[in-house]
């Protein structure tokens, strides 16, 4: 079965026109953009879009029921997406869905509550250059990315970035004035996988960039929850009875 | 200065008597006996003791501002502790305070806003045998620890065990029937750490034994935040100037 | 491209008839019972297999070269494997060969010169019962595997196993005696991956059953280094300017 | 009983009087100022020197049985340590001494051996500022030190840097052209410590910065086997008998 992705949005930069260049760089909107390049990565995926706006945020049941990896982009609105969602969200990526948390979406509700840290960070916003590392390169996620990604214009973060220990650590980036980032980031949480990446950005243009598409591409594909089993941890009171009898000497 | 522990436990089995020979192991109740392993073996340190039914649970401003560690057993009630007091700990935790989980705390609010999983388990309840095997023989709570630590009767858990990967693995338990459970783990959230230790439980005498005595002992020294800052990770928008112009050349 | 699977076997019990029973269970030597569990389940896969006795130990460069992941199974004969040969075997996999190392196979030359501990273990062989149980049920490796997986009878190995905490803990074992042992490790090595298995042994049918085969079967797609740069990594001494030129400001 | 702590350096630099400002920076050699700047922050500790030149490179078997850690300082004479001190350190390391390795020691014999990949990196020299930041704030290793440290003039490295995933990643370094490295890395190999740290350098004053003093006197303090039993991890067949006789039901 094809893979089904939904990147989803808060869309206010979009609606209120802030920066006034976004809809140059994005006129389709940030969602749009992502979308479109996984369309062009991925041909054989399912990928829709939804956003703050929509009834229930475009994430009712029906739709996560149908869907294998989320893509979450957020930045201003954090704090308007409602709780419920983000318990179904939350339930969702225990059972097994994929969950890439893009960009400013370090503070989404959905990322925290998976966390359980604060993650914040170090930040400021001078439009520089950002270099993209690879420190795993066995990792699916970095299959086919130039070391190091030159994104030539970004806002720039920095450490202490306050998240757990990564299970794996994919990406590290430095900026002009000398931060370092953990960029790129897996963490297993139940039976699901989250990638968070850092590059992207409403003021330019990132998600435009060839290398940055491959490495969302390649993140959807390692999230997949494919062929494996979707189903939410639970208690479980086993009878004893039966490995003991099976394999009793 | 000495350690300032903080013993803390919901207290119901003990005001219900029930199961009725808690009041033969724990006549001063689980946290009592907790405790008084943890003076026996750390005699420098200020142990207190609070229980659910003390004013604000025993968890004000006040006391949590005096507590380096704090340890936390919990079962029948975990939904009676208040939001508020729940989220006062988390931020305790991250900006520095040790917390150690023991046996059914694994389902406490605390431990699950921490590590952001169900933290659901396999069970039952026979009075089995467990053996506390270390995997991590360098570790500081592993230290002075006999391989394998013989609880001769025991609630048995067993995997699958839904917490993230820990930061260290230091324990693995078997039970007769031949369950194996994670019953050790290291984490590191914020500037604080948390272990989760599962022997222990409200029908079996193990806060008694010496060997269960010395893993908390060496624990609480382990999470304490000796001579480490504490302060919760908070964004910073630094501005950009300073290092640049000190390292520039 | 199709896998290309190679299964290496000392094959020493084979040809001295020690243990009896050997040759009922495994008629084609233990390589052969594992290559078959691979054919019946990876049907587009190249399987081929080797021991000590062919010359080279059948592991010459030109057989490397079409190799994309290494089985190993060894036992008694460790000391007799070429120094070159596990030099030739190390370079492969850090450049990202694959290699999957198999039960008494701990302590062969290539997996002692990949991990630098002793990769000493506790053990005693008394025909008991493992569960092998599964603690990343996202894992790959665990895909459709039962939790746990019964093996009536096998040699028993126990904690502490000399090894570096694995990069992804997949299985514990634990054995009727009360053992536990950590059963499915995966490293990560250079560009290279490597997953350690212990069930398996000369004097049991282990390599017949059909989970065992379904672990080893994910393993081998795991390993495989599909679409990924083999290269072994190797110092550079960049020229500086590229990057400053083309990023700076 | 006080620390007991072993400088080691290869010494050739200093011989040679290669580069020329060795001589200003490091009248006492590298080690001299490496083992002042320990002095200095741990007065109570007992620290000695030893080089290449000296007999058995002065890593004698009665040497090593009084060391509780030993750094490492190497360069352009790796070659030239014999491998049969490289066997006896590697196991002195399993059995619980802690080890330091710096700078370019990363390609030095022992490390290799114990982590098992090329342990290459990128490189360049022109006297760049490093930036080193803390990723770990509650890390011991991290105590008092800046965040970041500035190393005005130092010797560039960068990613990809082929070791193992590290146990615990504690610095990431940026140097002025862009390149981020992982600077500060732990292991824990056997029953022993091993803590990687990239600043320092033949032909910059870095040890004598008190913040990389600083870091070099917690890393003793944390890989120091301080009660912990001292023994290499070894094959143990034990009886079956003791704890199923003992907790059988």
């Amino acid at each position: 079965m094809s893979l089904r992705i939904l990147v989803w949005n808060e869309g206010v930069h979009e609606s209120t026109g802030d920066p006034a260049n976004i809809a140059d760089y994005y006129p389709e909107g940030i969602h749009g953009a992502v979308a479109a390049g996984l369309r062009e990565l991925l041909p054989e995926a399912q990928v829709s879009t939804a956003t703050l706006a929509d009834p229930v945020h475009g994430l009712t049941e029906e739709v996560l029921d149908r869907t294998d990896v989320l893509l979450w982009w957020g930045h201003v609105a954090h704090e308007e997406v409602d709780d419920a969602v983000v318990e179904r969200v939350h339930e969702r990526v225990l059972a097994g869905m994929g969950l890439i948390v893009l960009h400013s979406g370090h503070f989404a509700k959905i990322f925290k509550r998976l966390l359980g840290t604060t993650c914040s960070l170090r930040w400021r916003n001078e439009g520089e250059r950002e270099l993209v590392w690879t420190v795993a390169p066995d990792h699916p996620i970095a299959a086919g990315v130039p070391n190091p990604v030159v994104v030539p214009r970004q806002e720039t973060y920095g450490e202490f970035f306050d998240v757990p220990a990564p299970d794996e650590l994919v990406f590290i980036s430095s900026f002009t004035g000398g931060e370092v980032f953990r960029s790129g980031l897996t963490y297993h949480r139940g039976r699901g996988r989250i990638f968070y990446f850092s590059p992207g950005d409403q003021e330019y243009p990132v998600y435009l960039q060839a290398e940055i598409r491959r490495v969302l591409a390649n993140a959807v594909e390692w999230a997949a929850p494919r062929g494996r089993e979707r189903r939410m941890p639970a208690v479980s009171n086993d009878a004893r009875g039966w490995f003991l009898a099976e394999g009793a000497e």
